[in-house]
């Protein structure tokens, strides 16, 4: 079994980087000074295995109670955390295919099978084949935006994929730049029957990759199950102390949140005058397409100027059953995203010879 | 099925805490360092996945090569991915009794069956239970040193726990404070066949239980099979630069081993003055008993003078196969053990009425 492949991690600098949906401004000053602060705290001894503090905060700010809260070590260790506990081996998981891939390489590890709903050129479903999967699957993946498309699914959509017998998982991991972002009054919404939830991570929007820390919100009857399957302390305490700065500093995040929507807006009107198809996206990042060059040499040209996006290939998933493929850009600052757009026209020449 | 349930961790201050056994003194300057450079370094990308810097820093110190180091988020974390990546649903597992239950607990959560090796009062095994178990399990897990107990087991006698057809887990979580530590060396001793994992967290002797990081030593083929197993990014950024500066400062790790061995040496030789009795130690904890007062009396009177103990029962673990308990008592500080020793005459006084 292939593991899953994360993005590459340049280790040096001078690279524009953008290819893992990083936030491209830096944390709050007051995780900063929070993490400085724990740096002199009492690292010896364990962190609180419940984060009652972050759940606190995290808890006022969707306006649920604290044990309606689990957060763990990157929105990654929730996926994995909700695999182990709602799906046993032998039993299916289904999701929207091209999304997150990493779903499938979760099951894959547990042993359980995998139905993918192709998406059709529009990003919707066909419903039939909704229904059908509804009947058979325990857990129903959905990255809402998606990746890597940026789509974003209405309520209404959502509801078409609650398993009749399991739970339906909403990976929220770019619901902060997204306009139509489902709130936690959701998971009251009788429509759902308990049986949502959903996960943040503030990898993305809280500019904080680097500390892993995510959070699920459902009905405590879920998130105690839950418990039971996590590790004691999955969490260390100074991501706790970063995490809990970040979300009391909301006004940061959302500045940066508008930038990127404001940079976003910009590479989404410059792409296609370069030759790019765009689709449009409710995240920080643009999922694009080239009518005459293929992919993967655009690619590679703008890594050879040490300009990285994702280069990304979906077998299957194309309208005619064959491969889709295309780029996803991530919305970085504005002179990275100048930087591309100064090195494009070169990586979209028709290659001579 | 109840889930492991970690020590108590008191949020307040003003405890004498000796239930957890962390370590008592601060981590290494370089420590606090390291993590207030990373504070202000670029936490908006994602960590190196592979952790190459503190790969190569621990493989040096092991006398190996990097391939057979794999970090996690705390040494439960590679146990967990241990359980996930050489034992199927349906499979069994083996453990030393009493020990680390939460083997037991990452079993169940699998859906692996467990056989415990019940340890005899003097902490050996039955031999031939032991050659009945490798040829069943698929992991067998050995804490050495022990928990609750303190023990340390030769090599030859944890050849006999290899099993026929599977991996031997050599957890050496108190490593640090034992005389006869095994070193990466027998990861290449061919009676081990291969098939031997070693696991070390920044836990206890590093005094980093708040940053949650582990890692695993051993061939690289079972490396590279936990790899595809574990989540993409499971260290974070600030763990990886802490625990890096941790291993660079062997001599401060050295320095409070020794003032714990000192302070566990003056604990053994007093407590038989109050009634106990106490079991030979190769870690920073006692596991010791008393003849005549109730060990869970004593521990909550301890508690009342806000000194937390370890209250431990096995069920099934006495001579004659009725419960085992006890107390396991962390060496702390100097002047913690004295508080403890203060407060102890009182707490095992018979009780009035």
């Amino acid at each position: 079994m292939a593991g899953y492949v994360p993005g590459e991690q340049p280790q040096e600098t001078g690279w524009v980087k953008l290819n893992t949906n990083e936030n491209p401004y830096p944390p709050s000053p007051r995780v900063v000074s929070a993490i400085r602060q724990m740096a002199e705290g009492r690292l010896n001894v364990y962190p609180d295995p419940d984060a009652t503090g972050f759940r606190r905060v995290a808890a006022a700010l969707h306006g649920v109670e604290p044990d309606w809260i689990l957060p763990a070590n990157g929105s990654d260790e929730n996926l994995t955390i909700i695999m182990r506990s709602f799906c046993d081996a032998g039993q299916q998981i289904g999701y929207p295919y091209p999304s997150y891939v990493l779903y499938e390489s979760l099951a894959r590890i547990q042993d359980v099978g995998v139905h993918r709903l192709l998406l059709r050129p529009d990003w919707t479903w066909d419903q039939s084949r909704a229904a059908e999967l509804r009947r058979s699957v325990r857990i129903f993946f959905v990255p809402n935006p998606n990746s890597p498309t940026g789509t974003s699914w209405s309520t209404d959509q959502l509801l078409e994929l609650l398993p009749d017998d399991g739970v339906l998982v909403l990976d929220q991991a770019y619901a902060d730049f997204s306009e139509q972002s489902q709130g936690a009054e959701l998971l009251r919404d009788a429509r759902f029957a308990g049986r949502l939830l959903m996960t943040r991570t503030f990898s993305k929007s809280y500019s904080l990759a680097g500390i892993r820390f995510g959070y699920c919100i459902a009905h405590p009857d879920l998130i105690s199950g839950m418990r039971k399957v996590k590790d004691s302390y999955n969490c260390d305490a100074v991501s706790i102390a970063a995490a809990t700065a970040a979300l009391e500093d909301q006004q940061w995040m959302l500045a940066n949140r508008d930038r990127i929507l404001a940079t976003r807006l910009r590479l989404a009107t410059a792409l296609p005058r370069h030759g790019f198809v765009v689709h449009p996206s409710q995240a920080n990042f643009l999922w694009t397409t080239h009518a005459s060059v293929s992919h993967r040499s655009i690619y590679e040209r703008l890594k050879q100027q040490r300009v990285l996006v994702r280069y990304m290939k979906f077998p299957g998933a194309a309208a005619d059953g064959g491969e889709l493929d295309g780029l996803r850009i991530t919305i970085g600052t504005e002179p990275e995203i100048e930087r591309l757009l100064e090195v494009l026209p070169q990586a979209v020449e028709p290659r001579s010879g």
